[in-house]
């Protein structure tokens, strides 16, 4: 039998699993805590067991979408690691973008959308885009050593990066899907180039 | 005497002037149009003569506060023009980043501040750094001929430039004043990254 706390663990799992389906279909904006519940099959009441309100939840669904984008992505580098760096950069910006495209709405929670203010929106992207930089800045290190290419400041060409990529995906999804092709090779032109800037500059100091 | 048209463009100006003096010291989303038409010495009904709604002042303001960064930031590039590439990229971020610190309410409208919506956020944000963008790529255009270092895919090259400062830019109002200058470092770094990788691009070409 599991235990009290083994069962809450569970029901908590099944509140965030069925608001990240609601909210993949609808927008989180849109749910309402009676409709998160119904779906999680418990009393509306009960749900203040797990989150004190609707804005607690957005924060764990947005952390939820965090990390599986996340590994999502370093899955996509850890694939083509072998097979030299244009590849790297492409499948990770292809998988990041698709990603976005499969999953506008929960992308969307990142944006902020569903957040009170413009500040709380900032906020929510300057978090994930510094623990996507984090990722990456792992990733182009443990690259820069096997490839004997190394990089110069590692951690701000990965911010560099990132904050591109986010920033240049969030605006595709306010396209219309026959333009966002050309968002992902506009990304990857940029991406490549800050890759070269900072090899370039660690080539020169030797 | 002037004209009827000319007067009217005056108030239309008197207004704006106002709604900019107010927003600067308190923030675009905390006046009312009672408070900005006194301020424009202008009846409340005479305000409809110039805008539908607030928030068509609010997008007028928008394009103002947009027009002089602009501005004040090319002015800072063509100054240092002749000193080099380095102190040209440091005196815009320079430039830039002290208008921010200075008018951090006016800089906040670029942001979407008191605007309704995320993605009306991340529209104004676009529609700024498009125009940041364009401006930026001409003059690298001509720095590049001045210079004779040419630079491969100078509009993207622009474009990862303004991304970066203004993200971060805009990260940097939600900090500390002491923790802002780091700021400044950190996109220095980045866009001299972006700014080599370009030239480094070029010069493989041949």
């Amino acid at each position: 039998m599991p235990t009290r706390a083994a069962q809450k663990q569970a029901t908590r799992r099944a509140v965030i699993d069925a608001a990240l389906r609601l909210s993949a279909e609808r927008g989180f904006s849109s749910l309402s805590l009676r409709g998160v519940a119904k779906e999680a099959g418990i009393a509306p009441t009960s749900f203040y067991r797990h989150f004190a309100s609707m804005d607690e939840l957005g924060l764990a669904l947005v952390d939820e979408v965090g990390v599986s984008l996340r590994q999502l992505v370093r899955e996509a580098r850890r694939r083509v690691d072998k097979s030299g760096k244009g590849s790297v950069i492409r499948a990770s910006i292809q998988t990041f973008l698709s990603y976005v495209e499969k999953n506008e709405n929960l992308f969307r929670l990142l944006l902020g959308e569903g957040s009170s203010s413009p500040a709380h929106v900032r906020r929510a992207i300057g978090k994930e885009i510094q623990r996507f930089t984090e990722d990456l800045a792992e990733d182009l290190i443990r690259e820069a050593e096997a490839t004997d290419r190394p990089i110069a400041h590692i951690h701000h060409a990965a911010e560099a990066m990132v904050t591109v990529a986010f920033n240049l995906g969030a605006k595709s999804i306010d396209l219309p899907p026959e333009e966002r092709l050309a968002v992902i090779e506009r990304i990857i032109i940029e991406v490549r180039m800050i890759m070269r800037g900072a090899q370039a500059e660690a080539a020169q100091r030797g």
